[in-house]
């Protein structure tokens, strides 16, 4: 006999770094698998040290990482994985990234800048990542970084659902807290069916790289602000556009966001804000003390879960958004 | 004697396909070299021949080409170019694109689309390019598609110098035709020292992807409006926004793009509408039956002369602009 | 639960560019299922558009493009064809190329050429692709150019199972119009039993690159002969080549080309001569206008469509010729 | 109907170079395979033809040589099969080399010096490979010298086995012929439950490169030392290691490797040496005029057999060892 | 004129990672050159920012980093560095790593572990690295793991300078502290003309992974013992060691080591030890609250001054060595 | 001072491996230059040991090696010595070939067949070739095999200079010893000014593989034959083709070829043949067993020598010829 044959199977494997394993375990529960045990943890120095203590070979991998802080640790270990399952003969390996780390240094602003985002995608290609998983990257173009399918998914929908059943969209408007997120406002707006707005930021010429104004660039008055952004960092952006929205006339502003980075002194400016209600995901972690009242975490693990076994099952990521991916 | 040794020289050649060989005879011009001779023709069935008449190994090269119509055509013959010089040894490669083909094909907008703007910088790297140089890419992150440097040049000076004898700053109003460009009238505002407005397309929420108001964000009434974009293709947006403006009580619509794509029926559009002027640069061809009475085409040649020259004398391409590259 | 297992599924999916559809459902009958509906349009300013309107997650692909005038269109729209595959995580991508664009230019004839057949090769590698089919190539070493397994089919059997009952094959003998194609000639004599001759064109020494006599080497008076080529492009060279044949007491001149690629004035020149019968294959499109009495068009799908079912089951291209692959 | 689908099946199918058939077979007996059919010969000026028999299309390719003398050709025609393979559509390829050729050239000793070990995978790799699966590479970091999944077995269990029955621990001890093997005759001490000894070649400072005494290190009187290496190439050094042994009251030696290279005078100097016993497997051929008295050959091929077929059904050959891979 | 000449120059520029900067400083000082302003900061939720304040536009580029603590954000950054020189065209680029974070991962030690240094070393591949500049790896097999060249210094010459006029080497034994660092205690024998030993840790049998005794191989007794390593992490290998040529009779215990990394308790350890002096060297940076007594660091800088002119002038880096690179 | 800046210097070395040493002497004599001193040796079991005795950093490395018997193992050094360069820093490696080995295996002649030319072209660039230079490849599209410039020399000008004094070329007649040449003889007799013929093996139609008859396709009667070849293997075609000329009337019969391989029993053959003359380079050496009396052997070394010139000095190598590269 020339040959020995046997139908070949797909094995789907669930892996978890451990930056944010409540968010791994909880996407492990919606598709019904355990993620599967690794030994991961630091030598005296820092340097990371990865096992998986069972056999991967021939498997089809989902390695999640949230890119969180210390986000340079939570990247490398994220890069070691794909490495262990490479070597150890992963059949596939998607990388997912609830928010892909560096998403903001997507250009050259000023000559002789990095574009880390591009770096970071070529670092997994390095590593092994077969594609790439995340979700409201920072900007669409980020996609083209991979060279390799990346499966692009939106957070809206799941932030529209819980909010149009708390405001009167007849009596809402959408604004974008800076230029950069017009387009994604325009797209709320067309959901919920508001008109929309924008703060322009207007530098004062006589000192460099200073705003002088915050303009309101739109009707607002009189109305609930949905003010969106993909993130909130700081939070110094989003509270300096909710104020000039109260002052230009707003009777309420609710903020809807993605990825809830909230470094310092994120937490504390939004509490003190008059801002009425911040919606988040839980694509990064939020530890107790970073939470607020006004705060609603919704939970994007499901999404995920229907995303990676659409994947697995070789099924349309697109079909889970409306006409898009 | 084990070696041999030798001052070494570097030698600038600049190479021109045949889109629009009185772009690269102005820039040759303001560079004091010659274009090197070089064959190019079209085969019976339509495929290109190339060759190079004078020796071109070792030399640092620059090779321009418009990517205007027959689009395909031009990138194709931009290609083999690249792979003729890779083999005839020439150092180093440098591709002038004064406008980026496809760029605006720089994300998946919906599910199982390509990345062509991805796509045409890998099919440079591919045929051997060392660097990309192109004016006012559709997005900054496209400079991320190129797995090497970029020289991302801009028009705005070039258009700013002109139109600010032109108009009364102090009555204007920079505006965006759509969400995509906010940033950008952004910066212009900035350099001019004027607001900001831009046009919002409402859908209609009964029928897809029709676009039911150009609703006007931002104080238009009064004011010169200064319409921007990075490019004109078949016009109908920019007529549109202008129309819109004079509506909503602009005194005057002036438009001003980088890249003239101008494809039908962009010169009827214009032409007939209440613009008072349209400035463009020649980063494309302009042939006489698409020009017209309220046309100003600036040269663009002078900007890549100066950034081709800094490039090779290891010059700062960012010292050209304020702060920016 | 560690792990979810499935039984693997394979999954052939059949592509289409714009170039030749006719071809395309030719094959998609042959193979029993249909082209996957895909928009593919043209913007204004001539760049392409590509989505395929269903799911191509894990599917064996092949995308068929026939490399026809305007020829650079339909080779960029065939790679763009390829990343959006690669992009929509297709799990393998076959180009079919039944005529390979550019394989005329497989080598430097000249310093400073390209070789844009590699060219061609790595740009289809470059995009996706991880394997090509093609037919009759102009040499096979282009078989090389592509980094992977290439499908190499030939239609001479199809071709020579028409001809043998059209002639007498102990009166016949085989010509190649030139020196390049008389390993062919050798290949098709030995498959018909028949003798082989060539056509010698003598320079003129005196005046370069000129052809000064078309000399017969070789015995072909009172014969039919079957002069072949693996393409006609303007027929230059086949009417050429036939006149001499027939000064040498040639009884008949029979032309089999397997690529028609009938560029002006090719219908003129072939229907003008003395040729009695031109016998090609629809590797390329044969538009109304180009077809005239004496020409034969055999298709080529059945080969195509065979060779697509061998390669989806894994089963051997190789037998479908004997013992050449 | 857009698709066809059908249940996809893995296929294993085994190849083997002409170093060393009869490992072959023994490896495709164990497995209740045959090797493919194959036409491996010289051309008359040395080139190397090679040819499947049978159709590889989809396999999963086993390919196996002894990397034995003439050991440059029978790495070459290790490549040139793997590029057949590739070439020939097999899924995937899994280059055996029992005998890693070149493993000792793993760094760079002097300056100006190659890493051949390193080129040898990137050799491997370039020519289509996609794992490598070796036995007792000389260095273990040789495993990141290939880009993708190594499977590193270990002989030390067989020959363990074999010697445990031979000797009384108790009164062993495992000596390492120099500095470069101590870790080696640790793991190995540790197995047996011995002490641990090594030869320390002090050099002569007056003469470069000369080594004046063989010092043994650790406590050997009285003992029986089994003395181990990874191979034994020309016995030079192991020869002179037992002499340093048995003058410091060794009582016994027992030498124990995995790779029988045996270049002269390697079986010359064994014979007449005072060993009593060496210890080799057949990773290597070793051709009737090659053995002797003293030396036991044991069977490598049922480990080979089990890692391929780990690997084939996607198993573990992690666990073919105690907790190490 | 159909081309500009002009003879070129090369241009040495020096960088500097944030992590240990002082040592930058002090190589610059050698080299009688500044570092290049330049901008490194953490944004808030500690992505790290990088931009070069003059142009580096064909610059021969040195960019140093010690992988210290937090070591995954000092690779991360030095990478970004990369990847900002090689967009701004650097015309090479030379990664100085004076100690090559993660080298000890340098094998798979068990099945489905990474192998994080051939990892580093693709990561800065990909980031653009032209060739790699490090200290004392911890085995010389890292070399092979970068496509490119490596210059690999030693540290040996600057410790042994500064010992041999500290002990009387014809009292003395140079002692490896496990069985992985005998070779190097070999070279360390043959420059001082001492004896070797290691010691020998046996393992447990009964309990896993234990180590039960610490075994001297080799005669320590009355000696002054040179107990040398490549790097002293948490110090508990190197006082064990220490312990045990005490209780073997050793008169005194001299600790060398190239990388200081000092990790907890190291400090503690090495302070409450017998151990008389602990040379190092300023690879990574020794804050003052990790300095102590019996400490002597002595500087590397002179050495990487040196190894850097060398490679900007075309010079041999091996001459710096004794016939070794 | 931020940056050290020098005057670049250029700095040819040559190498050699050991093939035929006197041809590496013979061209670097023309060159004025030495070849660098190398330590190449084997090792006990036939490993190759390169180093290079002089700093190499920064040259323009030339590295010839003769493809003669044993082919496997002077590539295999070939490809070592260009990993040393490589590792070493040498700044630009031109691989010389004189005669391209396994140039002949450049397409699969069947299904499951390697395409070694184009594996070979892929060895060299991952090793580190930057360039190759080679001589009369057995087809042009060899050129393309390979990922960047390659220098394509002809020995024709070389052989035709010195066969024009010694026939009579108005009597004369070209002839390729079978169909696979007839270009390059066509090529001859444009240069001789003679008409040209071949030789058609006609195979016998009831034996597989067996050629039938040598039929002499031309007019060669009372003409000195002028029979070419790209090389001698075994001599046999050419013998059997000279027998075929005599046969049909032949006056005289000269041979001519660049490579000569000379497998056995070549020289017997050509002895023993009525052939008058036959005439090669020294691509291959040629050991005086192997010379006989009408065998005269041109030098090439002049020609390789100007080629490195001409790259060294980035002169034209297009313009040792007339018009051709």
């Amino acid at each position: 006999m020339n040959a020995k044959q046997k139908v070949s199977q797909r094995k789907l494997m669930f892996f978890s770094g451990r930056a944010y394993p409540e968010l791994a375990e909880e996407v492990a529960s919606n598709l019904s698998i355990d993620t599967t045990p690794t030994t991961l943890r630091d030598f005296a120095n820092g340097e990371i040290y990865a096992r998986y203590l069972e056999s991967v070979r021939g498997c089809d991998a989902f390695v999640i990482q949230s890119h969180t802080a210390p986000i340079n640790k939570w990247i490398m270990e994220h890069l070691i994985m794909v490495d262990a399952l490479k070597r150890a003969s992963a059949d596939r390996i998607t990388v997912v990234m609830p928010f892909f780390g560096y998403s903001r240094q997507d250009k050259k602003g000023k000559g002789r800048e990095p574009i880390t985002a591009r770096l970071i995608a070529d670092l997994f290609k390095q590593a092994g990542a077969d594609r790439l998983m995340s979700i409201d990257l920072h900007t669409s173009q980020i996609q083209g970084f991979f060279d390799g399918p990346v499966d692009h998914l939106f957070a809206m929908p799941v932030l529209v659902n819980y909010l149009k059943d708390k405001i009167d969209a007849s009596n809402a408007i959408v604004v974008s807290p800076d230029t950069g997120r017009v387009r994604l406002a325009e797209r709320w707006a067309d959901t919920l069916g508001t008109p929309v707005a924008f703060i322009h930021k207007r530098r004062d010429l006589d000192v460099a790289n200073q705003v002088k104004v915050h303009e309101v660039v739109g009707k607002v008055r009189g109305r609930t602000c949905v003010l969106i952004d993909d993130m909130i960092d700081t939070g110094g952006s989003i509270c300096k556009a909710a104020d000039a929205l109260y002052e230009h006339g707003a009777t309420n502003v609710v903020v809807a966001a993605t990825h809830a980075v909230f470094s310092d002194p994120a937490v504390d400016r939004l509490k003190n804000s008059n801002i009425s209600e911040v919606i988040v995901t839980n694509t990064l972690p939020i530890p107790g003390e970073k939470q607020f009242d006004k705060l609603t975490v919704l939970s994007i693990a499901p999404l995920i879960a229907r995303a990676i076994s659409e994947v697995f099952n070789d099924g349309s990521v697109t079909s889970l958004f409306e006409g898009d991916s």
